[in-house]
């Protein structure tokens, strides 16, 4: 059985819960492995028992769950057989009394029906702890999502000329993407000149100029699993100040990096990174150091300076700092890390030399 | 003050309602024009009062609220104040007993939170209906993305040659779509040869020969408002049994929109597409024959066997009859609607002669 599972039914012991409702559509693509339901609408559940697992959906995915989908049995729903019906079965079958569901997930209406039949439910939110470690296949998929990013980012290179617009770079960073079988995992940050200080700019009709920064932000979706990168290059000659502030991000990832040698606070990691960038005599960075990433391009853990978690072994995570002055520019260099046991390994491989236009 | 807010504020009289708290995304784009707001994290909410309206998001979000959002007055909620802490104060401003909450759309978490302040909450779920019907403003802006839809599928047939995937048609299609300023209302339907006899088929790398049925479905988004739109055409000589096929399909299309000239109950619409169908001998459509369009791809009214709605004047939405053989192929002809004084209008203009390509 697959370890994710094996995982969770420990948990459950451990909790002294029954069963657990999975519906969350990222938990479940993380446990069978499969993406085919809609994220806007509710189309599958998972139960999860001590020594059982259960999978419900309607006719529409049953040829795809029986080929596709392995250690759940399958339960259809139809309008003959609501999912909430499906699971009051399930309980009376079980005697299940407590049941873990995601009440950051789960809607209120939703609820309501449950409620009917089960009266005890309780948060269950290990969810996430239990991904924010990956196991072997799941880096190997990350890896191929960077190595994908890595392409894009080359090719994207070659787009970049006098007159282009913001938004037709970040349509040809997703159309590469998808040339390419993978998917983008968030909408692509495109940001020329002054729009590169503001860190989550959309891109827009701006057209690029001789002396603009251009700040690139982007990740594949590639097998389920995220990369997340940004490089920040130069259309024209960069400024002494451009220069000075490159070097300085550039520094402050190595910090960061240098130190998950020996160090594994994430709010450590956020500080020295944060202090060398302040200390050069620029503001501190107006968001995280970095995030996890694997089924979603933000997971555990948090990398910030109040954080409390901890680093370990098998965590893949951002660390990307960024300088960025208002009406000026800024500059964000960003790379995915896996922390392995003999220190950080870097998934994302585009060079950070400067890059001039 | 805007229309949409006037009849809402007379529904919270109508309903003994103090206010309605808004959390849907789509629902607020209706209610603001505003779409900056993440689909996938909570940023914003709308208190709606019977005579003052709040919008309650972040900083991030300040200067486009200030810009761009009239008839609102912006609460910026922060780590020293919560959404929830901000509509307690609202509450006792106001002294709102009961509030009308959406629970198709609000979390359980967020609602056990809100729940602290406010016991009185109750569904309210009457903003589907409101926005069935539509303003000029919003038909106007559905016809635009109609218009770009059918530029696209001109762009398309160009496209369409021996060996491309289905996967590339689709992503030519987004890419067109999104370097004219829009973007796409759902991912492309495309299904060659019998992958087109799976209703809703996921492109694949299917590569398209000879003798192949070329099915596309997709819509365009613009200005927050999306299109849709069905073509089957033919790559090579059809057979006897598929122009057969595309005849039906045509022919039951313009019953229902024929009848729309007499008959406004949903149900009877269907129905008359559907058994022309079933007479001519083949299967009945899977499928509802139509869905309401909007700032979303389904929305009210259903056009379907057991609805009670009722189409009313200034309603938007599709007639889109399909015949499926599995094995052989579909064939799904799909248009857009405007119901007027005078009758139906079409809003979606590609061509419906057979296409050999």
């Amino acid at each position: 059985m697959n370890a994710p599972l094996v995982k969770l039914q420990k948990e459950i012991l451990e909790t002294g819960l029954d069963a657990i409702l999975i519906s969350s559509i990222s938990n479940i693509i993380f446990l069978t492995n499969y993406s085919g339901f809609s994220r806007d609408e509710r189309e599958a559940y998972l139960l999860i028992t001590k020594n059982k697992q259960y999978i419900l959906t309607d006719g529409r995915y049953t040829d795809d769950v029986r080929k596709l989908i392995k250690d759940f049995e399958l339960i259809e729903i139809s309008s003959k057989l609501s999912a909430i019906e499906a699971l009051n079965k399930l309980k009376a079958k079980y005697n299940l009394k407590k049941v873990g569901i995601e009440e950051n997930d789960l809607k209120v209406n939703e609820h309501k029906a449950l409620k009917k039949y089960l009266k005890n439910t309780q948060h269950f939110n290990n969810m996430h702890q239990i991904r924010s470690i990956k196991s072997d296949a799941e880096i190997s998929k990350i890896e191929k999502a960077c190595k994908l990013g890595d392409e894009t980012f080359s090719f994207i290179l070659k787009k970049i000329k006098s007159g282009i617009s913001e938004k037709e770079i970040a349509n040809e960073i997703e159309f590469f993407i998808k040339q390419h079988g993978g998917e983008i995992s968030f909408s692509p940050i495109v940001a020329f000149g002054k729009n590169s200080a503001v860190p989550h700019h959309v891109p827009d009709n701006s057209r690029l100029i001789q002396g603009n920064i251009v700040l690139l932000d982007f990740g594949v979706k590639l097998n389920n699993y995220c990369s997340d990168m940004t490089r920040t290059v130069f259309f024209g000659k960069p400024t002494t100040e451009q220069k000075k502030m490159y070097e300085v991000v550039l520094k402050s990832q190595q910090k960061a990096i240098d130190l998950l040698m020996t160090n594994h606070s994430a709010s450590k990691i956020d500080n020295v990174a944060r202090e060398y960038i302040i200390a050069k005599g620029y503001p501190s960075i107006p968001h995280s150091l970095g995030h996890g990433i694997g089924i979603d391009v933000h997971e555990l853990p948090h990398i910030s300076p109040n954080t409390k978690d901890v680093l370990r072994e098998g965590m893949v995570f951002s660390i990307e700092p960024g300088i960025y002055l208002p009406n000026l520019g800024g500059v964000r260099i960003e790379d995915l890390v896996i922390l392995e046991k003999n220190g950080p390994r870097l998934l994302t491989h585009s060079p950070k030399n400067l890059i001039e236009i």
